[in-house]
């Protein structure tokens, strides 16, 4: 399997917790703990054609994507090259703040618009325990410190929902989530705020893991 | 539109807080509150044929169910009864610890086993503004005392989620879920202990009209 | 409840059957069999912002969309204006080769594209007879001249099917399909080519009536 | 992977053209096309506990079920073993006239009704291409001779519709489908009638190995 982790990778340069936390870029932290699934590239929006030209996309067969701050500053050609490609069969996890991602909204045809706060207490419940995204996850588990992302999310129903979070302040989200466009499988993956280290929590590689082997073509399988 | 209401009718007989909070019973508060839409009827366990012979069903539209302490005590011809009018077209909406009597298991085809535990605060989400079982209903409201009612909730995936609750300990429910069985749609909703004054607050009995009508067959409307 | 039938009016001003079997526009016919529905209005093409500047999308409760020649002369503009109006609650209704049309493309996310070929019977079949907008309907009924569109049509998976077409060759195809973007239901339906009377047809009306019911905001039933 | 394929039996042991066709019983045709994907086992109804006792049960990860003329036969305690090993996550086939057993009623909550003729031919149609159980399998492909299943088949709306078949007479068929009921997933699959050589197809065999392994625990994937 060839996966490709994008990110941004803007806070981590700005110095700061994320710099601190995730020196390399989440994108390598994220490429690590998927390494085992198959062949691993990373990229970033400063590279020609942000690390994405059509021969990197045409034999990626799962994207994961990670944007915050630069969603407008990805290049339409780029966007449809990936919506293309979904489209045809390649897998796409997108994670935490890519919920506002050029190609996550244009997928999903909705505003995608959710409510946020800052530094909250997590708890991910699965409430698919069966679904292959949810293999080898507890039943429940907590992300001591992420941002609160709350109800409405405005997204399509999801084809099928794995997780539910609730938060410190009583809110919920449907925070894993699994949609089909085309030929290509998305799995949405809300937790990751950049100012704390989600992803070197090992439920959260977890799923990750689970979720981009999901979202791969079958015929990777 | 005609309306029946099911009660198991025990806790309140044996007096303590349900009988202080429904002193005519559950199902009394309920047909109350939906009323304007159309001819009331109510049943309970004690009458004879649990108040459901087949010429109640058979002109039912829309069944309300509430059981708790008494599931055992339905008898499975009742039980066939109200499965096999389901199939027809009647609507079903199920309440709370409903989840766990004889007609809904049997339309589930699950063993539809929660985690609970008593006494707690339970915040509301709307997760489907757009669907008519919220209308009117608020994006998040509040009901100070309630039982928790946890995942996993073991039902099948709805097909259509419409209200998420959180609870003080940090747990999650799907608590507003739809479903089809043959020709019937079925509603269930989880708030609605019987110790707490649930059933008398606004926003629950907006819920409970509103489920009402979503789950009456067409020809009704 | 306001209704707008937007239709491109290319093909029944060219002359030939279109013209023969719909002289005042498919429009007029469509208008015509919903009028009891509430206040009807029509739109078209060649109408200053196609007939749908703001004015008249903001006070829409349900917004009916033929077109076919011409998708590609409709303004981004509009486009963007019924989108976001389908958001914030305004059902849609789609027909027939409206399935290419922009709003629609742009609120499924995918390429929207299907086999099709000319002059066939086609038979739709009900597959979810509880379902409102099979209201009605019968179990299956038969459109002597049709175009054929068949499967794989390239949308994401329906929230509610509720029609499947056959057609001659054996072909299958999903002609009555649900979705929800935020907080406005989209109907797709398939049959209604241009050069055919299908719009004339009792069952046909039935459906378009059922459909635009079902797609309108709550607070307006 | 262990799998375990139930046939009841009975049409090859009387002879006429089951027998010809599956001289060994359509069980032996079965595990063989699927005997790539682990360790088979045959059970039938003439066995002890119909060859399914407790300790095969336990230690099935995919349960394949074929049933037509014996469904009143098959004992409820083992429909009841049956249904509770799905609600723990073994994965259950169900085959053909299989829509009619015990097992699949119980875990549907609906009728399982549908209509039927003899001899058609049937076409079977890919709705979700990039679905695990449509891999390598092609748009289209007929079976020359098959019983005809036809709509409205009285099932839940399945969460993922994978194949829809049309039949010489019009009619259509939701022929490939899914469910979840706890942790278990169940698929079926229409074709397969005892009097033709459905089970000898290759196209059909590919659908049976998808849906097996689409069927199975993750933990064994």
């Amino acid at each position: 399997m060839n996966i490709t982790v994008w990110n941004e990778h803007v806070h981590e340069q700005e110095g700061g917790e994320a710099a601190r936390i995730y020196p390399d870029g989440l994108h390598a932290t994220i490429a690590s703990a998927l390494s085992d699934l198959g062949s691993m590239r990373t990229a970033t929006l400063g590279e020609p054609s942000h690390g994405l030209p059509p021969e990197v996309l045409s034999v990626t067969d799962v994207l994961l994507w990670w944007g915050h701050a630069a969603h407008d500053q990805v290049s339409d050609e780029v966007v449809t090259r990936v919506v293309e490609r979904v489209w045809q069969g390649m897998g796409l996890v997108v994670l935490h703040s890519g919920h506002y991602s050029k190609p996550f909204k244009r997928l999903m045809g909705t505003s995608c618009d959710l409510q946020w706060r800052h530094d909250e207490v997590e708890t991910v419940w699965t409430v698919a325990p069966g679904h292959p995204i949810a293999a080898g996850v507890p039943a429940s588990f907590v992300i001591p410190e992420q941002e609160m992302y709350g109800e409405f999310f405005d997204v399509p129903p999801p084809d099928e929902l794995v997780f539910i979070s609730s938060f410190g302040g009583g809110e919920v989200f449907r925070s894993g989530c699994c949609w089909t466009r085309g030929r290509g499988r998305i799995f949405y993956f809300s937790p990751g705020h950049e100012e704390h280290p989600v992803y070197h929590q090992p439920e959260i590689q977890r799923v990750l893991l689970n979720g981009t082997r999901w979202a791969a073509p079958s015929a990777t399988l």
